[in-house]
């Protein structure tokens, strides 16, 4: 019981209030993708929500901050979340495969989010936040190369280009959010582990 | 001069009729996404495009031809596009490789209609023509996996986890739209070449 208690403090996320702000953020999403950020008001999302504006408010200052939050700040906090699970003094390769399922991990506990910032891209035009929405991917993008940089500099990665390899890691876990579904099989840490295997053996067969 | 014209007669979507097709459906697109498909008239389609509407009205009869055009067209005549591609007696994994770099030549040719269809997918929360989106996604998906579990069964690749490895393969073409610039670097098609190395033949160093 204690334990956990002790594991829901940790993983703050999922206490009633960020069920709530999950909720305020994918309605926002789902809002702006198809009314517009333009034709979306604050009264419309706390409609869609269920809730009062006042208790909209009190989660969020201005629409601006909202779509703030969907825009970027899911991948500012998914770079921290995946840079804190790096184990130290574990080997190139380990950290690698750290990164990929730290993800998963991240993926699978702010579901919503992901997936409103995600939408967010797409119904945004004016691209709004661009630039730190870039910077922020950029960090998270430069941190899986500098990792593989590594295991390749240790000698247990072929020397590959760095780059693509990269982006081949990034697009498994970014693709996850448009097949995946949580009732059923292995969870996303589990997929991304399995496809750290696929990617580090190869297919081919000995 | 007779070779290159025989090229163009060959990617008919080259012509000028479908440079104008391809505004039509990215200018819709973007409708769309920013004012909802109910928000979207036809007139202003038109004006997008600096067009007129009797012009429109040429290319498609109603906005659900426009709608239904970037929604599922895109994956059924990819699906088309790719089968038609794969060597007949080639070997598995040739094949394997061919569905891949098949779905880069298509991207780079239909670059605007992928993404509209893409950005489709997350302004419609109706889902409209779900099912025969879902319906040419799975055979094209079911494609991949066919080649695969060939390749396992002629001994070529290590006896893989099929629907992963097919998920894994998808996703890296799947997530091009997101990050390739037309103007610098590799082909489409040799960025799905390379990854095709990177994951028949592993990161481990030997």
């Amino acid at each position: 019981m204690a334990r956990a208690a002790a594991v829901k403090a940790v993983s703050g996320e999922m206490s009633d209030a960020s069920d709530r702000m999950g909720q305020i953020l994918s309605e926002s999403a789902r809002l702006f993708a198809t009314k517009g950020y333009d034709g979306t008001s604050m009264r419309d999302i706390a409609e869609a929500c269920g809730i009062s504006k006042s208790l909209l408010y009190h989660h969020f200052t201005d629409k601006d901050e909202i779509y703030a939050r969907i825009a970027l700040g899911s991948t500012q906090r998914l770079f921290e979340f995946v840079e804190e699970r790096l184990p130290e003094g574990g080997t190139p390769p380990e950290r690698v495969r750290a990164f990929m399922t730290a993800t998963g991990d991240y993926f699978q506990r702010y579901r919503s989010n992901w997936i409103a910032s995600t939408a967010a891209f797409w119904s945004d035009p004016e691209l709004r936040r661009h630039k730190e929405r870039m910077m922020w991917r950029d960090r998270y993008e430069g941190l899986i190369r500098r990792l593989i940089q590594d295991a390749i500099n240790s000698g247990d990665f072929r020397p590959v280009d760095v780059p693509l390899t990269g982006r081949l890691v990034l697009s498994s876990l970014n693709w996850m959010h448009r097949w995946y579904r949580p009732e059923k099989g292995l969870t996303p840490a589990q997929i991304a582990d399995s496809y750290y295997d696929l990617i580090f053996n190869g297919l081919k067969a000995e």
